[in-house]
């Protein structure tokens, strides 16, 4: 072959996950290992009325090219949003993305060099690990505990170009930052002169009270903040976006132009459609309700099944139960007794940069209803006591 | 501000294009810069049906999370059209991208490191500049006639990652290649070890007869051939597709996953339902005469008003004419002076990547009707009599 491969392709690897979803794609399994949302949440009969107006009433805008900002009413909509959660911002910092995963995309294009520091929490998102990765940084972690990064361990950061932080029921540890954490990193990191990338899927999924106020807020100019519609409408219409203060929107948004000129306007005009008038208002709480519902399952069944020396934390939202196992179990080899068991997980050594905890899993508590759950922690249970 | 851009951020610049539209956008502007297609041509009513039939069928797979690679079926027809075109693959080779843009930024990723050799046309598609920019690559000229890149000055280009062509009707120069050229260029590009990108969002867009088949098809496993539904559908959907040999697919894929995770479910099934039946069969064939008839009114305006000396070829399909304005005439510094006049073109000199000629501009046939098309055409002959 006479292709030669860019060196940054030798950083890119098969997904873990995407390859454990190849394996549980079997019949018969109870999978609890992917992130995808009940698809009984979506809201088919809204969307469907909104192809409907959107046809009808502007569709050679809709289908025709539009610009690499986004849609005009959806960036107005996004600011005000970002400014009920308490992060003011103008429509014109809003860039509209196809899918948060572009925004990561994005913003490594734009900051990260070959070499350069990039932090990120112990654990992380893998898919934020994936998009940073073709631009070769060198990746910090950062300790943490049950409120989030240690204040302290972010001077392991220095000099990075940022840390990337997930507040709100981060994935994979289901773990919802503190108010006080939150100020005192977001002041930490303007100290530094590290600047803030929060990410911010699972934000909407809380189940008792609202998590606190974005990091961005307290240090807006020191920060770029990433929004999602995947977990509160659907995921297939690939929706995100980014807040980001003046002097970066204007290099991100000329990366977004080189990557795909725009996100499709369709999908933009659809979603404005259906949100415009306060949809979310009443759709997201029955998403909560399923999503608490399905939770209190998976802890009722963690607390029935597991053997003891297996500890968690349960998430206060979000999508995922984090379960660490005794030590010297090893998550990853025994996925594939698991599958044999009929039931998958995601091993936790996938989201660590480096010097992963072996004894870890992730659990999904909103793909499968509450019977499967069920059915699936007690074949993990039964894995796991066959394996002690 | 604490955020430190990456080296390749300085590579990234905006779209002159994109800012020559804006002024463009002033009411009473004939624009004749833009490359919009016409939104009479937009299949608003087979959208409708096939929006209303996925959300009744399939609703939760098209708003679900889906592969990377795209959805099966529509993988499956892009193969059966390539072959059909003379390039035989399978639907495994096939990677569904947000518009062909991601196609050109997935090609940079994967291939380019800072400082490789990437060989385009001269003139070539600026959006391809655009997406290959941020990984900072060397790029070299190739010199070409009427028929397109010259056999001889591919020698220029050897060692390059690849070289960059656009076949069919090029974006700006309207030139089809010749079915010989083709053959001497895939031939002589193998035996230098010179991979091909060959891109084609216009092909299908001919007026007499159908353009000769791809390079690609003359030596498949030395080319990455890039598709698109947008001029054929609409460009709002952002579809397009790249057809790679399969050591290199993978790596696209992987790059792809980071970059969006997949390309929107819902707008892939939408736009396989409006073609599944043979639609483009149909379809394509009314935008081929739109187009036809506004390209001849562009040809009879530019013979009527265009002064001496000016000189241009006729496109055989496309979207585009090219003009070359006398020697020493400088058509970036008269497009203030045109717009003054009431009409937009595109200074040439925005698609060499070196030693722009100066004296060239690119005219869009397919935006506007032909009645703005004479007077366009007509305010562009009167403001070059002005300053002749």
């Amino acid at each position: 072959m006479s292709f030669v491969l860019a060196r940054r392709a030798e950083r890119m690897n098969p997904s873990v996950i995407r390859e454990i979803l190849k394996v549980t794609e079997k019949p018969g399994i109870v999978s609890l290992a992917g992130g995808l949302p009940a698809p009984e949440s979506f809201p088919v009969e809204a969307m469907r009325a909104a192809c409907e107006r959107v046809l009808r009433d502007t569709p050679r805008e809709a289908l025709q090219y539009a610009a690499s900002e986004g849609f005009g009413p959806l960036r107005e909509w996004v600011a005000a949003e970002m400014g009920a959660q308490g992060l003011a911002c103008d429509a014109s910092q809003v860039l509209i993305t196809t899918g948060s995963q572009q925004g990561l995309d994005l913003v490594g294009k734009v900051l990260i060099d070959a070499g350069s520091g990039v932090a990120v929490e112990r654990p992380t998102y893998l898919g934020a690990l994936q998009a940073f990765a073709p631009y070769e940084p060198e990746v910090i972690s950062v300790e943490g505990d049950d409120d989030g990064p240690l204040p302290e361990a972010l001077d392991a950061a220095r000099g990075a170009r940022f840390v990337y932080l997930l507040p709100n029921f981060q994935n994979p540890s289901g773990r919802c930052m503190s108010a006080a954490r939150r100020l005192v990193l977001a002041d930490k990191a303007l100290a530094m002169g590290l600047p803030v990338v929060e990410d911010n899927p699972y934000g909407e999924l809380w189940f008792d009270a609202a998590p606190p106020p974005p990091l961005s807020a307290r240090a807006p100019g020191n920060s770029i903040y990433l929004g999602s519609f995947s977990k509160v409408l659907a995921p297939g219409l690939r929706l995100g976006y980014v807040v980001a203060p003046e002097a970066i929107f204007s290099k991100l948004l000329q990366a977004k132009q080189a990557a795909d000129l725009h996100t499709p306007g369709f999908n933009q005009r659809v979603v404005h459609e259906v949100i415009r008038d306060g949809f979310l208002r009443d759709h997201v709480p029955t998403v909560r309700a399923r999503y608490k519902a399905q939770r209190d399952a998976m802890r009722t069944a963690l607390e029935h099944h597991l053997p003891a020396g297996c500890r968690w934390q349960v998430p206060a939202g979000g999508m995922f139960f984090w379960v660490e196992l005794p030590e010297g179990m090893d998550a990853t080899a025994l996925l594939p007794k698991a599958v044999d068991n009929g039931m998958a997980y995601v091993p936790g050594a996938a989201f660590f940069a480096d010097h992963a905890k072996a004894n870890t899993l992730r659990l999904s508590f909103v793909t499968v209803p509450p019977d499967d759950i069920a059915r699936g922690v007690a074949l993990l249970a039964k894995t796991l006591k066959e394996h002690a």
